[in-house]
């Protein structure tokens, strides 16, 4: 047994003594659902091997985590011209904040936050009816996670497209200053449903390897994107993943990670390893809630910081 | 000569053949007439080798710069209770804006914008004159840059002091919150003051070592602050270190750093090397332009991103 | 002759020799095709004399005019209850400003600028058809103008559906704090519609004729709202009847009036005379250029001005 | 016994028995410790007739009322040139809010928000010492009101002073921007001072006579301003006179007023009379709870508002 299947181990059954886990996401029934005790964890080194503990097989909704995927495809689609249409830089707002967007003329501020998500979206979309979009991204997940059985669930995208005012208003605003090309119904159905793809701990830490790997899965040899390119996502994602707690995990982690309201966080450890932890309650920024925790323990344990080892 | 040796000398190369160069700062004579030409490059490795190249040893304003080390300061003093009158998050907004904190109570969004760094100041004010403060923070400096020469540059202090009005409507502002505790002209003044440290690239990366090694200078075995907050200082500069900018000075370079409007950049590679460049002229959101530019060429050539290598 | 008479067509006649006119809404078709050129002018006195000049027959789309009469008619149903759900502050922003919605919890500021119709066009709607509802609103225009060939333009009702992106925007931002009871696209439905109606100036100052003489029409003595209550939308216009143009109609004509993107003004002498004035080109606020200044001359010849005679 | 008569004693018999009377202003000692249950009320009509009730002859802090007053100096001294250091629009924020300043280049919004007020005072100080500044404006009042006796309470001014970081701010910004001429500390003393002057309602009415008799004292013949000059001071007052209230006390009470945080306010009357209230205790928004209850029973009673009578 590895050090690293020890210290996933030993966390796993720390999570698991913490009381205050915070708030599960209360908006759409699905979410408000899931039992607010599970805990999944699971780490892909370098060489493939995979240590998981807890929950790491069961499926949950990996909402804003698909951003990350989102945002490789449509560079892959429009290169560099994805940046005229979304900034990277952090936000210093929440993740559905408008206000930003008044200000600068539509633009939303970095891909991560929804406004910015929903543009990537509609990148992904122009040439296409929204039912082959998604179906490129799904293939994408499927692909990336090695695991054809990815899909997305459908009574989840459902509530989201009945209750996402919000984020219609986002798409809308953007509309009207021409960033988004396509009819905003059509950019947000493919946004909700990717949003709504449900995928285990061990599937999305394994989907991520390429960015733990200068764009290339090491076991497989496939490459995804430039070595450039991942370590930009990477930075992206340091700068950016949390919304307004992206400091605090930069602060604590010090990894690049992504987070999703359904209490996901994928965490790259860059030439190291790929990450994946999973706990539904939620912190005030929106953030798991332990699963930050837990990822703070694993990088200071295993010295994984990219910010000094 | 070394790899790192001819890349440094290629570097400044480059950047002498680089047309535009930015905008040097203007609101002081004093910087206003510093010679855009001017550029210095000094990489500091783990074993303590100098590579310089350029204006490597001409002095020049640090300005912001100096707010990582009255960060490191403030936390020797304050601790974790620093972070009750400054956050550490972003802040989506230029470096002198006011409105982030009349949403905010008058608590700054980070150390690294104008504001959070007038409240840091006045944490090592605190129980002093500013006189004595002032000292304290020069001889910091001195011992890290191991130089005792290094000074404060008096024509400058005072000139921003004459027109730092912005500067005195946040510190006025926050003290309306009871951010600050001193009499607002005191850390006004400490804070103008520090901002007018004269130092060279060579003298810079000198004194960044620590945040490249640890805590600790590997040179001298000098330990300055612990490990952890070492790297925690780090992640403030990467997604804090060039306001506005900061998710770009991420995307391009891919290391914590921290600019100056001086012209002056410090970056560290965590377990690798400290870095400072210095050329005037500054992009719109008021960072080096070459600096960025030559900084991005370094680690792309010398594979120290912390985002994948 | 009368002395209003004299004054209508002298300024009417300076009118016509004005140059500077503004620019012509041009983010749809059937609004940027009306001649720039085009300017009426009608005056209803106390005792039933219409005074009238220029194109003041001629039909234009009253645009946001009409949120007076949606706000009588919302008023008629909600009473009181309607300020639950819009406030009566100007806003100091544009009239399509989604910013001050963040900061007030979906709340818009008063019931002129958009968001704040949209709100009340949803009290008006509330337990209705859109096409009853749309009917109600146009049947009450008709009998307060006591002219039943008062008509919507559905060219410009649907160009608005067609392009009204920002006020969706608006429309589902509001929906998702729970502030719009009806499904947004009725919702917007009606509101695209009502701001489609057309009218002359003669029309219009007519229908006005109930704000000027404490909410009952003088001449058939109808009572279309309580003295108090036709003081009190006197003051909503007065306020904000001009977007961020409000303080500068107040200080230079002094008398409560509410503008439109077509082009038209319809303001209010209490006590002595509605005014409608029409002339397309806009300004920077968003109101007519022209028809400012000619109300600025009739209320200074006449006396007008609710701020001293 | 005149019917004018009756009314004020009615009402300030009514205002004894109110229970809710909002809380006094605590940010000061001077302020703070006022008697809360303390209520005047002065009418002057046009004839010149005083009807007086309550603590009408009682000395109170105008504090914010002082701005109508040196906005018609001012404008005395610079003419319509003022309006390139202050603009004329509601400004949609809290009397103290520093955020429009940032989004408009350093102008305030109008002169009666507390930035503004300090360009206003910085226009009257340009050419002169402070001390001669303020006994020009102070000579102003006592010339209006009639009486040599008004003067500034010292120790209010003094621990406005002392405890005025929110307003150093605001003038430190708008230095910033060239917006003020004076030093800061200079304009701040002047501004300061003024907000500090005492007067009873009898002394305030009698002082706002001007603004509802065109410009003119009816009484004296003296004149202040023009007609025209007169009514555009009203229409600031009506739109701006009572920060983030203005629209409710349009709404309510349907007369030109400004309000001090003293608990004093002044309303006008065009062509009828000058009013001033006085009762300490505030509202939400930082204005006289009971004296804006007591002058929309006043207006109502005597069919004065000037939306319709």
């Amino acid at each position: 047994m590895s050090q690293l299947d020890e210290v996933v181990g030993e966390i796993a059954d720390e999570m698991r003594r913490h009381t205050d886990r915070g708030d599960v996401a209360s908006y759409i029934p699905e979410l408000a659902r899931v039992d607010p005790g599970a805990f999944g964890l699971a780490v892909v080194d370098a060489e493939g091997n995979v240590a998981a503990a807890g929950d790491a097989d069961v499926p949950f909704s990996i909402q804003s985590i698909s951003k990350v995927f989102t945002l490789t495809l449509a560079l892959g689609k429009a290169g560099d011209r994805l940046w005229r249409r979304v900034g990277r830089e952090p936000s210093g707002s929440p993740f559905n904040s408008i206000v930003q967007l008044e200000r600068e003329k539509g633009i939303p501020r970095n891909p991560f936050i929804n406004a910015g998500a929903i543009a990537v979206t509609d990148v992904i979309l122009s040439g296409h009816q929204p039912r082959e979009a998604l179906g490129e991204i799904l293939r994408f997940m499927q692909a990336l996670a090695d695991d054809p059985a990815i899909a997305i669930d459908r009574a989840v995208a459902a509530s989201e497209q009945r209750t996402g005012f919000r984020n219609a208003a986002l798409a809308n605003y953007m509309k009207s200053f021409g960033v988004l090309e396509n009819p905003v119904e059509f950019t947000l159905g493919v946004y909700f449903h990717h949003c709504a793809i449900a995928m285990s701990c061990r599937q999305l830490a394994t989907a991520g390897r390429f960015l733990a790997h200068l764009g290339r899965n090491p076991t497989t040899g496939m490459s995804i994107v430039s070595p450039e390119r991942a370590r930009r996502i990477n930075a992206i994602m340091l700068t950016c993943g949390h919304y307004d707690g992206s400091g605090e995990f930069a602060y604590r982690v010090g990894l690049p990670g992504k987070s999703g309201v359904g209490g996901g966080i994928l965490a790259i450890a860059p030439g190291k390893a790929s990450i994946a932890v999973w706990s539904p309650g939620l912190d005030a920024a929106g953030n798991s809630h332990l699963g930050r925790i837990a990822l703070e323990a694993l990088t200071k344990r295993m010295g994984w910081s990219v910010f000094g080892t």
